[in-house]
């Protein structure tokens, strides 16, 4: 306990990018967490939350999705004293940008240099998803991966993680101004059990489409193969016009668009993405919807120190 | 018609690899066909078929893959001679390693070749697939490609195929002595129009994976993707003692072993693969199906003039 208090910074991250529904996600380069932990005599996990849209975060260790990783490591380390925690949110919460992605695989990476912990690539992956976890009820690594590693990454089975370099390309983020409680469990209800082996081959193809795209750096294909049969037609109810945004990115030129992560947010990736924000903006104010737009880019860096 | 005969080698392909159905394939270095053509002063299409399996193939030329793209040719150009076509068959038809698209990819190339036709790289796949499509009763392009153009193949929509160079990997294909009359079809009439989420998710996954062991050349990771759970085991029906024989590669040390496109054959990738292969041949004769073992690689190059 020679450091009195670390920060580490880790950055929003749109999982599914369309085809990719539970299986891949990459961090972005505009929004970000930060966590800064100190070890404290007290037992107990002091949490405390400031910055975007940290009024409707729990602080309690349970349900934060930080305050849960650090209260996993406390118990499973033995530790006989406790952490104040503070997250600094950039990421907005709600939206589909892995916002308790970003804040659990801060808390994770904060943890790991703070006490030293030699943790493996799959080990605090598995960590930051226990933070996944304890908010949206399921344990998935699509978040917390990139938001951990930076760059395009691949979930496979037991957290086992592929990362790629991920393609030089401006994406454009459209936030609804649209909340719901318990989003992503929301989210999750919404996609039935089964579904059409043609719109299942038809996401088998954007996948392997979009991950050739990243391989070989190429920006349109990446954008063409943001597409989405599977998950997106469940998904759109819960977005207000959510057609007619899309449709509004596509006849400004956007090569694809879908919804980011568990939604509310649109993304879309074209040769035009301020005009294509715009448009995407106006078609949701039509609908009385405001929105924030960001043009953002993947990031190759994932969680350090700050 | 300067050129009096040309001949063009295709290379023979596995689709599907496990998680891609009707998404990806491989060519193969080990097996392929040959087409040799020669214009005619009479109308028609002259075909003959020598080689593996090559009594089991038609010679008309609505019904034969290589027949079909001829036939196709001669009328969209409006020629008014005919050709002669000897098809050498290296690949045995009916096995699941694109016997008709291997021949109707040469038939294809060939064509170009012999008449100086510039097609686009859609264009010549459209072309090949019609052969495909004579055959199987669907213009499908997960064969095609890969021996036209080599490698590994994602064939995309309106037949626009991103290739990438495949990996430096051995493969055991095992094919047993089991024959079916309109194989591809009933390989295609086993699967069900619905499928489980879960079931369409973890394919996605593999999809992903297999892609990146692709483009890292990474040998282990694109055995170890070599995982479906969408297709296989309803194809499985088809092929005596499947899970013995799978069950048999994965215990000689295979990472991922599936059905070869429609089937019947096996293939499995591991670090002793004649091990593998044996141990898969005795389980099919422990169900009294002999099976022929081969062992191959990925080709990088496809169809070309030999």
């Amino acid at each position: 306990m020679s450091v009195k208090q670390l920060a580490v910074y880790a950055p929003a991250s749109i999982a599914n990018l369309g085809p990719g529904f539970d299986v891949f996600g990459i961090a972005l380069s505009e929004l970000g967490d930060t966590v800064r932990i100190e070890a404290v005599p007290e037992r107990g996990v002091q949490l405390s939350v400031i910055g975007a849209g940290s009024e409707s975060i729990p602080i309690d260790a349970e349900s934060n999705s930080a305050g849960a990783v650090v209260k996993h490591v406390k118990e499973t380390q033995g530790l006989d004293y406790g952490f104040s925690v503070e997250i600094e949110k950039g990421v907005p919460p709600g939206m589909g940008l892995g916002s308790s992605g970003a804040s659990a695989a801060a808390a994770a990476y904060a943890l790991c240099e703070y006490l030293g912990l030699d943790l493996s690539q799959k080990e605090i992956i598995r960590l930051a998803a226990v933070g996944e976890a304890a908010v949206t009820g399921s344990p998935h690594a699509d978040n917390v991966s990139p938001s951990l590693l930076g760059g395009f990454c691949i979930v496979g089975p037991d957290y086992e993680v592929v990362r790629l370099d991920p393609p030089d390309v401006e994406m454009v983020v459209v936030m609804p101004d649209v909340h719901y409680e318990n989003k992503t469990r929301l989210a999750r209800s919404l996609i039935p059990e089964k579904v059409g082996l043609r719109e299942a081959v038809f996401n088998v193809g954007g996948t392997a489409r979009m991950t050739a795209a990243v391989a070989l750096g190429d920006p349109v294909l990446f954008g063409r193969s943001i597409q989405d049969r599977l998950i997106e037609p469940h998904r759109a109810d819960m977005i207000p016009n959510f057609w007619g945004v899309k449709q509004a990115a596509l006849d400004a030129g956007a090569y694809g668009c879908s919804i980011a992560g568990g939604g509310p947010s649109l993304f879309a990736v074209g040769p035009e993405p301020e005009e294509i924000g715009d448009a995407m903006a106006e078609a949701f104010e039509e609908s009385g919807i405001e929105s924030e737009t960001m043009l953002t880019r993947p990031s190759g860096l994932g969680a350090r120190v700050v």
